[in-house]
């Protein structure tokens, strides 16, 4: 689709409209000429199995879940739900465990049993198959993490917000070194905090130092863990940790323990999420409280607008999040 | 398909038969396990649409779950899915969330799918709509739960040893009062469990004085917390409580955090299923460990025998389970 954008010279996300005959008309109609001329120059095809997916109605959506054992999923699942089964849609889960290979096999299978749409977790910023599927016209919603110059509806969480807070947070109680372990970068939801938290720390005339920003290779919490051992390993100075997710701050829990550090004595955490059980966690995680369930239910929303009227122009909903309270924060030592 | 072939020490026509469902019984048993573990340990995969093809199968399997937010059914997906995939199949998960009108609606939406399987978690003792599907002669395997009288195959956990361990344990800290939050008595883990608990603590000549058990109308965390409320009301004594999962036992800590109650000084908590984060929590749940994971894997292994061949007797798994470390056990109060 980028090769297309820029044959033609145009936005990825003209290149998207023009190609879709149901949004066609949407682009000026010289332009549109010439992003078809440079599809059809460069050997574009549509999915015809993705293009079937117009034409069927089988009242059942395809949810596309990077890996279900993270606790943010289940609630927009049933978000989700919670909006498909009054309309008389049922939805059909698939875990692609974060392997793009399963996740191509997983949404072929889905669509060869022709589900009417995808609400899809799992988009990565640069994302092949995203793009195929946005441009052969299947209906789809992305949910809490998007693809980049795609013209496709998204509800996200107030990633930037939330980051924000969490670094106001910190401030107000004294810290001024604080050490951010980043998501992966190839995700949106890992780069928009990463940004965000450089942003709030010079904001607030607090330590922009890049040694006190990490980013974990994944979500998961070991990969929060080493990537604490690795900063405490550097010798870099830090009072405290914004986690880009819960997992990742969990993992600073493992190492605390490991090393006999004190939270928040020595170090305090604020997380991302606000995964259920946090409350009962020794000490109790502060956290960014993300609004999952009504997540999954705008995205259903968004869904089912789009099968019912294609030409709907597509929304981006960023939803408000808050910090919840905890016990993993406190003023640093003296 | 050739390099399975060299690892399993067969010719390239055995793996292919070994490896289809539909052919996989003119494969000697040992040499298709063997075939399937290579072409797992390989990463090979089929591709499953070129199969429906060629064969007019889906290659799909139905999995069907009562409530996506328990942290014990995520495990069990990962285990099925890591057998389904390497053998071509892709699992659509549903949740029924513990509705049973849902339940039908979404596994006839997967039945006129065409899916070629089901794996159901949702098993109720009494289960009208299991046992239409066995009469029906679905192929389906049920997990962790079971309906009582059908020929299905099944893979649960010891739940009657699990509970006999936990008793075991308290008793030899010196409890003698000890109390039993069971699941619904509708779910034959809810039965298992509760009937085991009773023939435990008569084994060990504890007291068996039935107002020490109580049956919870679900599951779920509040249900356990609601429980635990009516039983300290009642002014039965107890030193100890054996939940009959780990959320009812993760409500017994809200109730404790209520009326400040100190676990394990003042009360004893032992939990089931041994879900993930549990070493984290204030104090960490002691549980007894069910290898969900490979309940999953198992019962993928199941379906899939029962696939290629559906003459194949019904068999059920009961799988070991252990006692977990935590910290919300100890002797009674003096």
């Amino acid at each position: 689709m980028r090769q297309v954008a820029d044959a033609a010279g145009v936005h990825p996300a003209t290149v998207s409209r023009a190609l879709n005959p149901e949004t066609r008309d949407l682009v000026n109609k010289t332009t549109a000429r010439r992003v078809l001329r440079a599809a059809e120059s460069l050997g574009y095809r549509m999915n015809p199995i993705a293009r079937s997916l117009k034409t069927s109605k089988t009242g059942t959506v395809g949810i596309v879940i990077p890996d279900l054992t993270n606790p943010l999923f289940p609630p927009i699942v049933r978000g989700i739900e919670e909006v498909l089964e009054p309309a008389g849609f049922s939805g059909f889960l698939v875990n692609t465990d974060n392997d793009s290979h399963r996740e191509r096999s997983l949404v072929e299978s889905l669509q060869s049993r022709q589900v009417e749409g995808l609400i899809i977790a799992t988009a990565l910023l640069d994302h092949p198959l995203m793009s195929e599927l946005a441009l052969s016209g299947a209906r789809m919603v992305m949910v809490n993490r998007r693809t980049e110059g795609l013209d496709v509806p998204t509800v996200v969480p107030d990633d930037a917000a939330g980051i924000d807070m969490a670094v106001r947070h910190l401030a107000e109680l004294g810290h001024t070194r604080i050490a951010h372990l980043a998501g992966p970068s190839t995700t949106s939801t890992g780069l928009v905090r990463a940004r965000s938290f450089a942003g709030a720390v010079r904001e607030r005339g607090l330590s922009d130092d890049p040694a006190l920003v990490r980013h974990c290779r994944a979500w998961y919490e070991d990969a929060g863990a080493e990537a604490l051992r690795e900063l405490l390993d550097s010798g870099t100075e830090f009072t405290a940790v914004v986690a880009g997710n819960d997992l990742l701050a969990l993992g600073c829990y493992d190492v605390f323990g490991e090393r006999g550090i004190s939270c928040p004595d020595d170090i305090s955490v604020v997380g991302f999420n606000g995964m259920p059980f946090l409350n009962k966690l020794a000490p109790p995680l502060t956290s960014v409280v993300v609004p999952h369930h009504r997540i999954g239910a705008e995205a259903a929303t968004l869904l089912l607008d789009k099968i019912a009227n294609p030409d709907l122009l597509a929304r981006a909903i960023v939803l408000p999040v808050s910090l919840g309270p905890g016990g993993s924060t406190a003023p640093p030592r003296a």
